[in-house]
């Protein structure tokens, strides 16, 4: 099966799961779950679910034992984006090419979206219809989840995004943003879908944790890549936006080339990280050479 | 012990609790964790964490069980306060005669704080040290913080009140909000803390909520009848914001003196509920009659 298939296997599969949470249980509330549905079913690639599965898969799990991480992950990661977007943070009006949420709803809808979606996202954890699980290997779920959601993961990477806007940023300096800014909700993909294999142990958990620390990152210095080389209509949001908002990236600190070796060394490194693991890992090995690869 | 003695002893012990979490783990992280510990350490009276407590000595169970709990009701209730007074919200400049956190920080932070917070509590509750009690037991209080925080519950509370704003609701009306905006996390509170106590069934759970609902409905009703007889000194707060926002009040909806009746009435249905329980349910007992009796 191509990166492709699998990708379009895991993306229908946690579509269909997420899909079941935004039925309001009474009228006044349906607006909100609108605004929390237009946030989430979007078209979007999947890549942390995929990543759930993927991992699950590749310690003999079967894919459905994940859908509960697939499902949590995805929902973290799309609140992230709504607040992301807000007029206080990032002020974007467009995300996918479609209008963000405070713009199709209103801000204060946005807001709460937000907020009611990362709620979501720990009540599908506890779900033992998603996650048919031990309650320890739920609770190890739920604890990795919420750090990496948590002040010192994501929320506490965007915070140092923000405060480094305009400031020349070494390169371990950029690298501790990325690392809690996406990295930290990767790494959970990844953990929460070994977990859910029931098959984990520490020297698994270890290896996949160097694996999704080298392509969280080689994820982000494509992004930075790309949003130098592509043009708008490609990549769905406005181009050069990083550039133009003066925030650091690898191409304005390494140079454009150094930057595309530098996620290239990233790739092998995710790579070697998979050595221990047989034919069964081979969805993860094609996304780390798919991340570096790809075009938008 | 009076209910002021019990209420100070709550409060010492959450906040010693709530204290050892905002030690930012590395400089770059330092501004956000100082927000968060700014949202939280405000000398606020600590109702929630008092209910998780009294829960659980009411059925046998020792205080310190509870504080897993208790933080994390607190820092749900923190985060709410900070992101319901942001300008795309109530824009609400002071809280407790201090500047809220946007004001005393900026939006983008207190939105991120809000959100580290949310994170936080579901990570407290995933600490063995503060909960220490079966995988299965943490897991039923983990699911019922998430429902409780999310679109079903108080953020769905949240919508609901945006929503309302102008609007002429009934009695039916304003309760489902209420039950929502501010009842879910309370009744949250007593069923994390009766859960902490590791004594808990479905018959003194089933009392404890209908007490819960209860005084959560009652605290609510006093609130709207303190903010048309109080000043702003009291309360803390600007006084008549409700009524100037045109927001739906008991008072406005029912007159002042019926409003004062329904609130001891919902005292009496408090304390029928705790007729099963012994002494130990007292601090419960108390706060019922306090709630409706506090003049701030």
């Amino acid at each position: 099966m191509s990166l492709q298939q699998y990708q379009a296997r895991c993306q229908a599969r946690v579509d269909a799961a997420l899909e079941t949470l935004f039925v309001a249980p009474q009228p006044e509330l349906v607006r909100l779950y609108q605004a929390m549905r237009y946030s989430v079913i979007n078209g979007g690639k999947r890549v942390r679910p995929l990543l759930a599965y993927a991992a699950c898969e590749a310690l003999g799990g079967a894919a459905e034992q994940a859908n509960g991480a697939a499902c949590a992950v995805e929902l973290i990661h799309a609140y992230s984006l709504v607040h992301d977007d807000l007029p206080a943070m990032d002020d974007d009006d467009l995300r996918r090419g479609q209008p963000t949420t405070h713009i199709a709803f209103d801000e204060a809808c946005a807001i709460l979206a937000g907020d009611a979606l990362q709620a979501l996202a720990f009540e599908v954890l506890c779900d033992a219809r998603l996650s048919p699980l031990d309650a320890d290997t739920r609770l190890s779920m739920l604890a990795s989840l919420a750090h990496a959601a948590g002040p010192a993961g994501m929320a506490g990477g965007q915070a140092i995004d923000l405060g480094s806007v305009g400031r020349q940023l070494d390169q371990a300096a950029l690298e501790t943003m990325h690392r809690h800014k996406t990295g930290a909700l990767i790494e959970a993909s990844v953990r929460l879908g070994a977990l859910a294999s029931g098959h984990s142990d520490a020297a698994s958990l270890q290896a996949l944790q160097d694996y999704a620390r080298a392509i969280g990152l080689a994820f982000q210095v494509q992004d930075d890549i790309l949003d130098v080389e592509s043009d708008t209509a490609t990549l769905g949001k406005t181009q050069g936006k990083d550039q133009a908002h003066d925030k650091p990236t690898y191409p304005a600190l390494l140079g454009l080339d150094a930057a595309k070796a530098y996620a290239g060394e990233l790739r092998d490194q995710a790579l070697a990280a998979l050595a221990p693991f047989d034919q069964r890992a081979d969805a993860l090995r094609e996304l780390a050479r798919y991340i570096v690869a790809r075009s938008h």
